[in-house]
């Protein structure tokens, strides 16, 4: 198998599935795994970037097993003594996890893009599959909720999701354009498959979406589109996406998902507690795959990694692909 | 004894003695204590100001007792982790150091003064003594070798001090002012004595005196200038004095300390290893006193602080201050 791939991912439900996709390639740097950076902010000055790191230390096997966030053997002196000097605590950032958001932010005000830095980063920790961030340029998510307009990390960490969502903004995506190598890993030759990993749609995946250009480079590659569903048994394992769908007036579940979707994927994977929604699922027009989506060790994430893998050689050898169209976002 | 005092200072040195006045004083808030910020340096994108911080954390009861500057108990992960990505790690910077460093840098992008910074964050640590920097202007110390120009950090802590001194530069000093509560001190009309800190006279006190006007407060001012001299038995306890005093043609020693400050002070406190250099320094038209300069332990820091404002003390009742001149500097 030496087709490339690209995932489309969040946080730590996309870095596993990458880091499965990485175990069963059987050259991980075919993988290019696209990071939202809608979650991006700046905070005490530094540039922190969640969903990045989370797939940088996933797959340089530095993530803590415990949050799938964060790094292992993390520590909080620096926090604790942030705090003694009255500065802002609510986002925790570890003494380890603090490099990054430091020779990030140094290298970034030097001038180097983050595409550039992600790069050079993931290549010093030994990753072997290409991160890169959806753009170059900031596009943060905007949380619309009850309570007026929120900060993406605002409404995630120091509210908790606790307000209702009535909407997202992609603050500054009309100025944006797709990083590069994103572009060009969709227009490979060799392209088997587009991967929409089970991270939550409105603030993992629709950001990326919302970089313009996206939706076409997508709707250009002949390649099928395969998302795994992040939604088990009408919850999310992790995150608020539930509690967003709900918000929005959907009934959380693959259904949802597969129409949330409607007109980017070809494909989408259920996890084998939905088996009942295979069939809802397909009347949306998609093909349908069940398999163990819930990846709580390195067997399950590669075992999925395999069944999504084999999922889209099926769709691409049945030329089961959805119809072209123009951009639908 | 209700009188309000000044001191000049470096780091270590200057910190003990400042840490002993504060506890003989009856009221350590008539103490202001005035930072060398030549050592100052942005170094990972974040603005460190080590003579500040030595100070901040010895009056606080932070610092670390073997070292005299950083934090006890101090832990190096942030340090171990950006040297895996790469990072610059010559200058070490511990965890719960950073936390100064990050907030300090923060509140001065958002447009705080480097003096109001350092009020806050002192305060915050319950100290009670002013603790202001020389300037809010950066004023870098530059140093001449033969080697070339070094930035002060890149001479004293890359290079460990290996090359040999030919000079000093005080750079953007004509373009500085001093802070404000430190004219104000100076001006105080219950000045009691200005107490030049055992610090390096070029690295820690004359970047202090290259500030445009504080020649000429100093030398306007009524209280007496007291100077402990760094040099005990021709050696400093700390640091490179010793070392670039020979490199500049002159025999390290108590006597070169008065020659040095010559037309500043008032009084010079020995050690009592240097007693013989007493007529030698007597000489030099200031008055002299001899007492235990190495503060070891808490006893031997305010022993010392005594017998300086008695010094002080004495020079102001005896009216020995030094004929008044126009800026000598």
């Amino acid at each position: 198998m030496s087709a490339s791939f690209v995932a489309l991912s969040g946080g730590v439900g996309g870095a596993k599935l990458a880091l499965g996709l990485c175990e069963v390639l059987e050259d991980p740097r075919r993988l290019t795994v696209v990071a939202n950076t809608g979650d991006d902010f700046e905070h005490l000055g530094l540039r922190v970037c969640p969903d990045l790191d989370t797939l940088t230390y996933t797959l340089a096997g530095l993530a803590n097993p415990e949050t799938g966030w964060g790094r292992a053997g993390e520590s909080g002196a620096f926090m604790e003594a942030l705090g003694a000097l009255g500065g802002e605590t609510w986002f925790f950032l570890g003494d380890r996890d603090l490099a990054i958001h430091v020779e990030r932010t140094r290298r970034l005000r030097a001038g180097e893009s983050l595409s550039a830095v992600t790069a050079a980063l993931s290549a010093r920790l030994g990753i072997r599959a290409r991160i890169v961030p959806m753009s170059d340029e900031p596009v943060p998510t905007v949380v619309e909720t009850d309570e007026g307009s929120l900060a993406f990390q605002h409404y995630f960490v120091r509210e908790r999701c606790r307000p209702t969502v009535l909407g997202f903004r992609h603050e500054g995506a009309e100025r944006a354009r797709p990083c590069a190598a994103f572009l060009d890993a969709l227009a490979a030759s060799d392209l088997g498959a587009v991967i929409v990993c089970p991270s939550n749609p409105y603030i993992s995946i629709d950001p990326i979406l919302a970089v313009p250009g996206v939706r076409a480079a997508l709707d250009a590659c002949r390649a099928p589109v395969i998302a795994v569903s992040p939604i088990v048994g009408g919850r999310a394992l992790k995150g608020p996406t539930a509690k967003m769908m709900a918000e929005r007036g959907v009934e959380p579940g693959a259904a949802a998902i597969a129409r949330h979707y409607d007109g980017l994927i070809d494909g989408l994977v259920l996890d084998e507690a939905d088996r009942q929604d295979a069939a809802a699922v397909a009347a949306t027009g998609v093909a349908v795959e069940v398999a163990a989506t819930v990846m709580t060790g390195p067997t399950e994430k590669r075992a999925l990694a395999q069944a999504v893998l084999a999922f889209a050689a099926r769709i691409g050898a049945d030329g089961e692909r959805r119809p072209q169209s123009s951009s639908t976002a």
